[in-house]
Formats: structure tokens, C-alpha cells, sequence
């Protein structure tokens, strides 16, 4: 889905496929877009998102991650998918589902013939992967050693959920170095998602990025690869 | 354990080792008591229950059935002793629980091989006994189809539960035929648990229940077995 | 509505208008009975309740009481409808409504005074009358110191629930003395309600009560008032 | 209380005594200070934050905020403090209070009075001041209308949490303009409170902000106040 985004400083909207990133650097104009971001509805007069046939975006199509060490990756809604994805692979696969089959019935049968003994008498219901997935507390890989490592992960779970359609990160340029900016951008892109980079301080721009930068004078321009920065923190030249 | 009961219309407290029964006639008397017993605490004034000590005992060590059907056999409290007292029982016994964790460890690989395609990457907890019961749903058996059947389950149930000293059930008179009241009481005492069955009228005595009367005039008399009953329901002869 | 009674023991159906008792004295047919009521759906098999149009009543038309200590008079549902009753009473009182009304504000702009000196600065909302219910926690005035009395607060409840078509107590005839039996039938005769005591043993029938006895035959009679009976406890004389 | 900061950046600790900026350039060193910041503990090894006694600050005493606009103001336990503390100051005004006493008791009289109608009858409780609050649904005041006004909120609700000791701001730099910094500075410093604004790129230094950069070599200087800056946005001269 291609996207478009557009506010009143913009003469003309940003096509947002693939990698953007967006500079705004009066800090008034910055703080604007984002808090209408936050509160975005797609009748929403501030901010625009849209496809080229002029589709608002709805809310819950758009992911934006203001804090990313706050940020819930294994929500009760993501395990649910991650269940039921990983149930339907698993039944596909009949000669694995049959083992795993025989090994839970045995254990089952285990178990039963323990519980005999046992006073009062116990019911015992039946095994299911879904189960089995809870029990051994199955979830999403989170290696939350650093922010960069978080972003990662942030966009893994934003691309396995398939209604969403935007990734929008606010300041992640202070965070990540060039070389870190350089390979989530590389990583975002093997990923084919669209995603959004809105800072106030422009950065190396890496390879794959779209960077617009938009000057204290509101002058927008699309910025060429590299063409400012030898640097690692991109504060000054 | 040996309990006693007493309360203002009693001479002397009535002992309540094994299977009591008492009759209370006259109604008025009947509701004040289990009104009381309903809100019983140690420091009760309108009934008492202690030990040949003359401690009293806990509300809790008390449990009081006064709605059979609507009784919650598996609550919270009990699965979590089944499940430890099962996992002990397993854990005692080696190669019972060797051979079963050797099962979950396979199915665990099968599952992490599965997972290895899986895009996001997964985390994949340990398996427990604990968690296997729960994913299993492992609870007390009940098999309710008959009141009769659910009293048999309540007596399973406080059987178990370690802590509970007396059981009393308020009308089961009322619900249970001849046969079925002398099965009930014998599986009791085979369990050797103290239950005191509280009446408003008196039915046909089983051969193991100690049944007391006090009757209109408040006189309180230990009737013989079988001595008034060759009934079913024990209204009238 | 008229409501009629029928279950596999009956040649024909029990007319269930106003005050009705019925005696199984049958341990087993009465047990059955009762548990068949406790999970009654409107396409049970075990026993109707019907419109005279054969209509039969739903689930929730019926209100069974078998734990009368342990039964919850001012559940959330009905704390909702006495607040929009309340509030309507309220409301279509002019003057009343004026007059609190104008308290309700000078008290909001007494404390709103107060809190003009508070730091941080505090937001006050607005009084409405279904807060200050809430605020006084009003609630139906449950006299619990009998079971005599928490009868009466049940009926009391049921009667101003307008959806219950039908109120049922099992073993009422236990706990009440004539007197109060007498009292309760007269008191729920005069709400107008439709009211079945079922019970185990036959009881001092009060005057407005309609009784049938289920015999250990399974011989069914209307008892003539009073007929057998100048007793308290009414089991035999 | 005097409060120092310490990391393995550092040749010595910086006195967090009312306004500190500290803008660390390279961002590797940034991002895991940030990190390091959000699972502080007082036995965390790699930032230390402490008393001039040497006592560490406990995790509780340190307010984070790196969400500006999902920052919850109004959490269940300030309004506990609110409505304690406001309780108190009506209390303490004698004559307040009893106006607003006779206020409730006579909405709760005539309230009263009109339930008297009511079937069934109805239990009221007594009014509290408390409970009136919660009536009024009574809160901090937030004026979220901006990221700068809700600055000021945050600040507000910090200076009002009494055990709180150091408030902390990420990235603040990117949201407010040097007029907006100029007076969030100003405000906090009338209140009396610690504050350190942590930022990748320096901004405008507001007069009372003693400013810290530790640049990409590592070097820490203490800006002098305005030295390098009469822009807006502060990025670049």
C-alpha cells in the first residue's frame, strides 16, 4: 500500500514507501506534529495519512512508538496471532504433528496412570498445541539489551502484524549511531515495511533512507545520501 | 480430633465424633441455629463448637454446606494443593518422573525445531509438572448428575483439605432417599471425618449416625437406630 | 401472567398463580425436581414452567433461592435499576430536584473556593444525582438478623425486579414457624407476586397458600386449609 | 536534599542541584545512559545517582519521564494524596467545614425524605468529603493542549509527590522552543525542585539551567550561559 503523508506546513504531501525520514527543525512545528500524531483519527484536520486513492489510514493501522523502552512487544493480541500462526504450521506439517501427537498422548497416559492413586479422583482433559504454547510460556524473542536492540524487535512484531501499515518512530535518531541508524534501515527495508523516522535534529542519512528535512525557514528539501555527514552523532558539521 | 457442640438449648454439648445427626423440631430454633453457624467465629455467643480441650475452633476449620448445588467443588484454594500434592507424589516416584520429563524434553524440541522458521524468532520457556496440570486442566472429579452425587463430591473434597475439622450439611435429610443417606454416611465414615447433619425433621437413622432429636419441648433425646423407620422418606410411620 | 408447572410425576400441570406450595414427599423425586429448577433452560425435558399460551418462561424470569443466607440482595443489577428509579422519582419532583440542585451547587462552589488556594490546580467535575446515590451508598435496606427477615428482603428484591415472573424457595417450610410462614405468605400475597414454596415436608398450610402434596404414591391433593394442622412445626402430630 | 550523578563517563560526579541539563553527544553513550536510567536500582552499577552522604537515591525517589505524551497525571495514587490533603485543608477551616456539613445534611435529609416513597425500602449512608470528591471526580487540572503545557503538568504533579527527589526529562530539547525551555526552567526553578533534562543535542541554554555537554571526544564542559546561542531551534549557529 503506498502512503502519503501531508500537514499545513506542506505544500505538497510526502510519499511515505519504504524508508522516510522526516527533520523538523523548529521545535514548535516538531512538537505539533507529533502530539497530532499521537492523537491521530483519520478525520483528523492536523495530520494527514493517506493512500493514493486518498484513503485515510485508520488508527490502528498506523504503530507509533514515542517511548521506546516502554514499548509492550508480547501483548495479549501478538501472542494470540503468534498461537495461532504457530498451531496452523505445526498441523500443517502432519509428520511432526502426529510425533508431537503420540509424545503428549503418552505423557497424558503417564500422568493418568499416576493420578490413580490419587485421592480424591482427579479428571484429566486433553492436551492441545495452544496448551502447550502457554505452558511453555511461548512469545516473541526480545534480546532487550540496548535501544538499538529494541528497535529491532519493535519492527520484527510491526511486521508480523498484518493490519498494520505505518511504523512511526519519534527521536530515534538521537538514540541509534550512524551505524546502528544504517543497519535498522537496512533491516527495515530487507523487511519491505513502510516506516517513518520523525526527528528534530537531522542525522547521517543512510543509504535507503527518503530524508526530508524541514528548515527553520519551512523550506523543504530531500536530502542526498551522505551529503552533510562524515559523522557519527550528525550534530554538527 | 475430638468436637463438641453446644448452644442455649442444650443441657450438655452434644459430641460430634464421626457421623452426628441432629433434628431440631421447632423451626424457630432450627433457623436461629444455622443463622449462627452461617456466621460462626470463635468468639460466637449463640454457638459454640470446641474441642475435649475447650479450644475453639477456627471458621475456617469448619465447612458449612448449606447450598449443594450451587457449591464450587475446584475452587482456586484446592487445585493449587492437588497440583503440589501430585507433583510430589510424582517426583517421589523416579522413574515415573524421568520418563516424563525425557517426553516433555522431546516435544520441547520438536516444538523449538518448529519455531526455528518462524518469523519473528521465538522464546521458548521450560515445561513444569505444575504447568502440565494446568494446561491438562487437572481438577477433582465431579460426577454431577444427582445431589446425591454432589454429596459424595463434597465429601471427597473436605476429605482432602486438611485443615477443615467438621463438616455439616443443613437439610440434606430433605434430599436423599433411606438408601442413599446410609451410603452416604457409610462412605463418610469409611473417610473417618467428623459431619454433623443438621435437620429440621428427623428421617430414617443410619446404622453409623448418632442421631439426636430435641424436639417441641426442647427435649433432647439420642434415638436408637432403626428404632421409628422402616421408610423411605422418614416422614411418618 | 398466569404460569403453570408440569414435570414427568404430574397427570397434569400445576397452576402456579400467586401463592403455591408443593410437598414431594418422595426423597428422590424431590431431589431430582429440585436440581432439574436449579439448571433449568427454557427446552429442559425435566420440568416446564409455561404461559397459559405454552409459552414456556425464560431462564431469567425465574428466580430460585436455595441458599436464603447466602443470598446477594443488592447485586450490581439491582443497585442500577433503584438509581434510575431513584433518580426518576427525583426528577419528576420539580421542586425537590430545584432545591437539590441548588445545595449540590453551593456545595460544589464551596469547595471550589477551597481549592482556588490548592497547588497544583484541581479540576472539579459536576454533581449528578446517580454520583450522590453512589457517594451515600443507597441500596435496598436488608434487615438481616432472621432468616424470617431475609425472606422478606428477597421478596422484597424480586418483586421490584420487573422481569422475574416467578420466585421459588426450596425448604422455606424448614426454617419458618407457622406464624412466619403465615406472615410471609400474607406479605407476598399482598405484592402480588407469583411465589412457589417447594418443600420436602408438609407444613401448617397458611390460608392463601395453595398447597399440593406429591405423595410417597405419587398421589397428587390440594390440601384444604389448615386441615391437619394446629401445630408450630407442622411434621406430625 | 543535594543529589550527584555519577557514570563511568565521568571524571566526577555532577551536582543535580536544581536546573542541570546534560546533553551527551555521542549517542551509543546517550542511548545507554538512558537505558541505564530506566532499570536504575540504588545497587546499579552503571549510573549512580546519590545524596552528598553518599546514600543512593532509591528507584522510587527518581520520577522518568521519556514519554511526554503518554505520561498518566492523574494515577490512583495521587489522587489518594490529593483528596487526603484536600480533606485536611477543609477540615483545618472550621467554619468552611461545617458549611459544607450542613450543605450534605440537608441534600442527604431531603434525599432521605423522598426515598421514604420508595419500594422497596432504602438504606442510605453518610456523606464524606471524600466521597464527595470522588463524586466531583476532583483531579490535578491538566491542560494537555501542547507538549510544552503538559511540561508544566508533569512538573506540577512532580513537585506535589513529596517523596519524589529528582525529576528527569529525555529529549525535552527536540519538543520546546528556547521561549518554551526559557520558561519550563523558569517555572521549575520557582518550584523549588530538582531536574535534570537529559538531550543528545544542545539546545538553547535557558539562564537558570547549569548546562553540561560531554562531547564526542568525551570532553565535559559546562556551558556558559547563552554562550553560543540566540536561535530558536539551538542545532546549528
Amino acid at each position: 500500500m503506498r502512503i502519503n503523508l501531508n500537514f499545513d506546513m506542506l505544500d505538497e504531501p510526502i510519499p511515505l514507501n519504504g524508508m522516510t525520514g522526516l527533520v523538523i527543525e523548529n521545535r514548535h512545528i516538531f512538537a505539533k506534529l507529533v502530539q497530532s500524531i499521537f492523537s491521530y483519527t483519520p478525520d483528523c484536520m492536523e495530520v494527514k495519512f493517506f493512500t493514493d486513492r486518498y484513503d485515510p489510514l485508520k488508527s490502528d493501522e498506523i504503530m507509533l512508538v514515542t517511548d521506546i523502552l516502554g514499548f509492550e512487544i508480547n501483548s495479549a493480541s501478538v501472542l494470540k496471532l503468534v498461537y495461532g500462526d504457530l498451531e496452523s504450521q505445526i498441523v500443517a506439517a502432519p509428520e511432526m504433528s502426529s510425533k508431537l501427537e503420540n509424545l503428549f498422548a503418552e505423557a497424558v497416559s503417564l500422568i493418568t496412570r499416576e493420578t490413580l492413586d490419587f485421592e480424591p479422583d482427579l479428571y484429566i482433559g486433553e492436551l492441545s498445541l495452544q496448551k502447550i504454547f502457554k505452558a511453555l510460556d511461548i512469545k516473541i524473542e526480545t534480546c532487550d539489551l540496548t535501544i538499538f536492540e529494541r528497535v529491532s524487535d519493535i519492527i520484527r512484531v510491526f511486521k508480523y502484524l498484518r493490519k498494520k501499515q505505518l511504523l512511526i518512530f519519534i527521536n530515534l535518531g538521537t538514540y541509534l549511531t550512524s551505524a546502528e541508524m544504517e543497519s535498522v534501515v537496512e533491516y527495515a527495508t530487507l523487511q519491505n515495511i513502510n516506516m517513518l523516522l520523525l526527528d528534530n535534529v537531522s542525522f547521517c542519512t543512510p543509504a535507503k533512507l527518503n530524508q526530508y528535512v524541514l528548515d527553520e525557514d519551512f523550506i523543504l528539501t530531500k536530502k542526498t545520501v551522505n551529503s552533510h555527514c562524515k559523522c557519527n552523532s550528525g550534530t554538527a558539521t
